[in-house]
């Protein structure tokens, strides 16, 4: 299957069978997918919490938008984006990217001082919104992973993220929660959408172009 | 090859072929990645904007961090998102939705609602914000489509997006430029990133399971 036969097969999954569950395998295919996204500067300026422990899950549900499809399916991924740019947090990515290519520390100083200059001089809002930003690619791919491994998902931005914050203690990590994506299969019986034909934007509506 | 194999392979190129460009098929399959993206409420309030001109091109390398690989890339496409929800613009998704499901026109009217009871609230920035995190997602899945088709590819964030709204006239169209994507076919030779090691924070440390 090609990537946009996997995009085409997707939906955001409104119930799940909760007695399905996806293996360890696929899911780490998924991580791995977020992992691999390309994000600004190369800072990677996120983490994924992998909740399948089902208390938790029935905890954050309680200010759910949808709380049985989060309760019922496999897995919640939370894409929590670092709360602000610090110089320590860049001299660590840069410290490992030297490492790993066998350059010198420091090779990278005038890029990483520019960065420096502009990020520690905003409000930590202002670093957070680019931070969180970053955190929409990974989750793409995320679920373009998933459509590829027959795994159901489901995105979601509808949630208190200063629930899910305390919930999962994401401060002491200098974190906070952007956006969910559920894992499971679907319960076709329950999933509403995906019986519904999936509609976008024509193109001639969605690309100008300029030749 | 895999999404995996596909998202190893990318990389973010510094310098393209000037000689080489990118067919309008590939183009065409870049756009469709980016079309088929899931959105917030399935709003998809962006547009992507295919530069092949080459006066556009160099006149909005003026301003660029990294003129050469605008100008020598074979397209450069921006990803504008709304600058403002309206009740027009939500209806009209939504009309087109029911449009194409055969179902009657205000049949989730419900939703509609509440989405505009919350975003017609808001200021245009921090609808924008809103808007803007959502071509995060079809840029990671255009970015990915292009690897794909072994089209290589560029992620932009720093350049001045005032000067491209201004040359691409996005206030008429109600858009703001939110991210460029490069797409060409790298000159290897003076591509430097094109030979080192991808470098990506470790598996242990970019996730935090709750099992």
């Amino acid at each position: 299957m090609s990537l946009l036969q996997d995009l085409q097969w997707r939906h955001a999954v409104k119930a799940y069978d909760p007695e399905k569950k996806v293996s360890k395998e696929n899911i780490d295919k998924i991580i791995e997918a977020a992992r691999l996204a390309p994000t600004s500067s190369g800072l990677q300026p996120f983490k994924l919490l992998i909740i399948e422990n089902q208390e938790i899950k029935d905890k954050l549900s309680e200010k759910a938008l949808n709380p049985e499809c989060m309760k019922e399916c496999s897995h919640v991924i939370v894409f929590a984006a670092w709360d602000r740019y610090t110089a320590e947090r860049i001299d660590k990515v840069y410290d490992l990217t030297t490492d790993e290519r066998g350059l010198p520390r420091g090779r990278f100083s005038s890029y990483t001082d520019k960065l420096k200059s502009i990020y520690l001089e905003q409000p930590a809002e202002e670093n957070h919104a680019h931070t969180a930003r970053q955190t929409y690619i990974a989750l793409g791919l995320a679920l373009a992973q998933a459509a590829e491994l027959k795994v159901d998902s489901t995105p979601v931005e509808g949630f208190d993220s200063a629930f899910v914050d305390e919930v999962l203690e994401l401060e002491k990590l200098g974190l906070k929660s952007v956006s969910l994506m559920y894992v499971g299969y679907a319960d076709a019986d329950r999933d509403w959408l995906g019986s519904m034909k999936k509609v976008r934007v024509p193109k001639e509506e969605f690309v100008v172009e300029f030749k």
